[in-house]
Parts: C-alpha cells; sequence; structure tokens
C-alpha cells in the first residue's frame, strides 16, 4: 500500500498571521499534490519561543481543544487529509505541554502527543517552558495507519522510537526545530546537522519502520542578544524501514513530498528479524540512570 | 587524550595458517602504525562457518583460555597493545558461543563477552551453533580504556549499545561478519551496507561516544550451494562521538587506523546532554517482547 506523505518546512515569518497564511497555503499544497498524510514542524504557529525564559511568553499557550487546534481540524477537513501539528498547549494554571496533535479527514482531533524529553541547553530553554509528558509513548490511530508522533528532542532517545514501535507503530513523525549557532565552526555544524539525521534514520532501520522528521528552517535572531540567535537548518526528510533515504529537503520554506510503501516494513523485518531477537531478560537496567 | 586504534579487516584465507599468518602480519603493521588497541574482526580465525548446520563444525570450538586465545595472548603481549578478538568458544558440552576476548597489553586474558543478539536467517545459522551469551552488557576495563565490546547482531540493538554505556564504556567495539547475497538487486545490497553503518553511527549519537566496527571482507562460497556464498563487504569504520566518520575502509583488507580524541565525548556529552533527560519513568515496557 502506497500512501503520499508531506512535510511542510517552514520559516518563522514574525507574524502570526503571516504564518499561519503560508500554513494554509503549503498545506493546500501539498494536498493538491495528493499528499494523505500531511506533517508541520514543531511549534509552526510562530517563532521558537524558547530562545530566552520569558513570563510573557505564557500568554500564547492555549488549551486544546482551543483556537489552534480549531483551526488545524478545519484544514484537515478542507482538504480530507490526516493533518499532525504542533502547539503550546495550556493544560492548567502553571502546566503547559509541547503537545503534537493528529487530526483525521474530517477534521477531528484523535490524539494527541506531549513531549516527554524535554530539553534545556542554551538558546534552548525549553524546561522552563514545557512540563514533561504523561501520556507516555503511545502512537495514534488514523486512517493512513498508527502514527508513531514524537517531538523534536525525542528524536536522540532510541528508547521512544522502541516504544512506539513495541506498540505498534506505522511509522515514526518527528516535528522539530533544530538548528546552530551561527557563530559555531562549520565543520561542528555540518556534524550536528549529519548526526540529526543518522541517528532518526537509525530509528528506522533499528524498528524496521519509515521515519518523517519536519524541521524548521531560517534564522531566527535571539530577543536578549543582537549577535545571537539560531539558524534552523531544514533538511526535512523522510526514509523507509532500512533507513533508505525517500526525500530531503534543502535549508529553505518546502513541501516536501515522500512516497511510503507500507509492506516494505514487513519484507523488512522478516529478512532483518531484530524485534524476534531482543534479549528482554537483560534489559532491566534501562530503567537506571546510570549502571553505577 | 588521543588514543590510536587499528581495525584488520580480512578476508578469509581458507587454511588456518595462513589467515592466523595473515593476521599476526596485520596486528603487527598495526603496532608499527602506533596503534595502542587492536580490534579484529569476528571469528577472524577462518572461514565464517555459520552458512550451514554442520555437526563437524563443533570441533573447531575451543576453551578459553585455550589455544586460541593464547596465541592471541602472546600476540599482544609481543606487540605490548590491547588486543579484542573473537572466538567459537567451547563452554562446555553442548554450550557454544561466539565469544569476544580483550587482551591487556601484557598479553593477559582480562575479559571476555559472549554475543548476547544470536541470528538466524538463510546464511547466517548462528543460532544453531551460539548459545545467546549470559555475562550481560558488560564493559571491560583496559588500560586504554572502558571497553564496550558487543559482537555483530548486537549492533542493531540500541539496548545493547545504551547498556554498555550505563556501564560506563569509553567507547563501543564491534567485531563482525556481515555481508550481502551477491543474487540481491545492487539496490539491496546498498541499502543494506548503508543501514548497517548509520545505526551504529547512530548509536555513537546517542550515547556520545566513539564506536569501532570491524567486518570482514572478500567471498565465502556456501558448501551447501554452488552459487551460493557470502560477499562480506568490508566497510570496517571508526566513528566520534557525534557518529562523524573517523575512517572507513574499503571492500579489500585493510589495517584501518583511527585516532580517537576520548575528551570529545565529555564535550559532546555537555553540548546534547542526552543521558540527563531519558525518561527512566516511562521505560517499563522496554524489557516487554511486544506492548499488545
Amino acid at each position: 500500500m502506497k500512501l503520499r506523505a508531506a512535510l511542510i518546512q517552514q520559516n518563522s515569518y514574525g507574524d502570526h498571521a503571516l504564518v499561519w497564511a503560508r500554513t494554509e497555503e503549503a498545506v493546500g499544497q501539498a494536498a493538491r499534490g495528493g499528499a494523505e498524510l500531511v506533517l508541520l514542524q514543531e511549534l509552526h504557529m510562530g517563532a521558537y519561543f524558547c530562545q530566552r525564559e520569558d513570563l510573557a511568553v505564557f500568554d500564547e499557550a492555549e488549551p486544546i481543544p482551543g483556537p489552534g487546534s480549531e483551526r488545524l481540524g478545519a484544514l484537515a477537513a478542507r482538504h480530507g487529509i490526516v493533518l499532525v501539528g504542533s502547539l503550546f498547549e495550556r493544560r492548567a494554571v502553571g502546566i503547559y505541554h509541547n503537545t503534537a496533535v493528529v487530526f483525521e479527514r474530517d477534521g477531528r482531533l484523535i490524539g494527541r502527543y506531549r513531549k516527554m524529553h524535554i530539553p534545556d541547553d542554551p538558546g534552548f530553554y525549553e524546561k522552563f517552558y514545557f512540563t514533561p509528558g504523561d501520556l507516555g509513548f503511545t502512537p495514534i490511530d488514523t486512517s493512513v495507519g498508527r502514527l508513531g508522533v514524537l517531538v523534536c528532542w525525542d528524536q536522540w532517545y532510541p528508547e521512544a522510537a522502541r516504544l512506539m514501535t513495541l506498540a505498534g507503530a506505522d511509522m515514526l513523525l518527528y516535528p522539530t526545530a533544530i538548528g546552530w549557532d551561527p557563530r559555531d565552526a562549520q565543520a561542528e555544524q555540518q556534524r550536528q546537522r549529519e548526526a540529526w539525521e543518522l541517528i532518526q534514520r537509525g530509528h528506522a532501520v533499528a524498528n524496521g519502520l519509515p521515519v518523517l522528521s519536519c524541521n524548521r528552517c531560517g534564522f531566527e535572531p535571539d530577543p536578549a542578544d543582537a549577535d545571537g540567535g539560531i539558524q534552523f537548518w531544514g533538511a526535512s526528510f523522510a526514509c523507509g524501514p532500512q533507513g533508505e533515504l525517500l526525500a530531503r529537503a534543502g535549508a529553505e520554506p518546502a513541501v516536501l513530498f515522500a512516497d511510503i510503501d507500507s509492506g516494505r516494513t514487513e519484507s523488512v523485518r522478516r529478512i532483518w528479524p531484530f524485534l524476534r531477537d531482543r534479549r528482554i531478560d537483560a534489559y532491566a537496567d534501562l530503567v537506571r540512570r546510570y549502571r553505577d
């Protein structure tokens, strides 16, 4: 069975209305191109706001369901596609999440995933904003398959990919926002981007399933440092169950199409039956912080 | 701190005496080139014998310590290097293992690792020969660092790499024997080789440590099928803690040198503190076969 997916890689255009207009336009383009599954980047509603810790930013969080999810649902329904978005969720006073949301072709919100692994390093102060997810690694059933939706920092964790796989995910999807510090050496930037791609393709190999990763692109200045900012590197990609690249974007905004052959998962898992041979009798220490 | 390592990628030359002579020669070359750590390929004492199930092959298994480990120990002592070899271990009547052995610079056998994940697919009938290891994922302390030695099929398991890392491994080492069926389509062969490399480089990224993988090369016919056999693809490689390639061999026999900068592990783990953020509260299902 073939499934056409599209990844919407965007700049942050600064103005919310403009961002949304571009998103609508790009999703329309994806649907006209035959995509039945559309993946947006992390926190696609605006700028990546975690470059500084700012109390006022919490005003932008919204409940789910709420205005953002309603817009996304309407967009999914308009085009009859399954749509995966990413929102700043206000769950309660003092509890906010970085949440991926999944909409069916008829616009219904049919599932959400709250980012489990939360980063914190210079320029990415996410631990300030986001409470770690408490929904676990639970895939979401849709008309295009069981989606293992994860978010950004999760992509560095083989455990997350594995748990989604063991729960029957047909593919992994990562809305993400990653870039480099333009002041870093070019060789370091290159290593970072390659590491990011290869670990995710590695998840495809380890688990024998396709992976879609949608990153933002463009430069976003650090509001607190005139010289600082993040150059989001784009390079959104899709790969098959042997990690083989199906499509990869450049550093500019793009609607990236990928044709997923879901039958390949089973044929690959037959020749490489990794799931058969896991030594579950010897994995107990995976739940320890360190084996010291 | 810099450490020069060497990977000895070889054909099976058929005759045991010849294989051993070439191994001695190659290890000498590695030592003269400044290597302090030398890694041999899986079951380097001869042909990859698992292409068929043959009772007589068990005669080749040997106790450890035994003749094979004594030879390897003497070789390590002669050159004053840490040497990682791979033997067919006879542990008891009816219990045989695929075992990696580690020797100190003075020739002492200081540790062993019994392959935990055992493959079985056409041409690789390892479940017939090898009892799954029961020593767990335990790194081995040497004068060149704490070595996370794993073997071949283990390389497809992020769990193995993670458990070695959590036990303080400074690097991962894989003696391996992998190749393709020459009758497979070229595109499939290419996908397999790339998948093999990228999942191991992915382990480096996930865990922030160097990975050394030493594969055999050359064609070995299937004794039971005149048209069959395995084309071992070589391509032994070493990468650093961001998965960046340090060295990669071609498809021919090679002594592959790689300079490991052990200081990079700490600097990489500071910028990408993945170990800090593992959601050990949510990983319990990793010890299940499937989450159904």
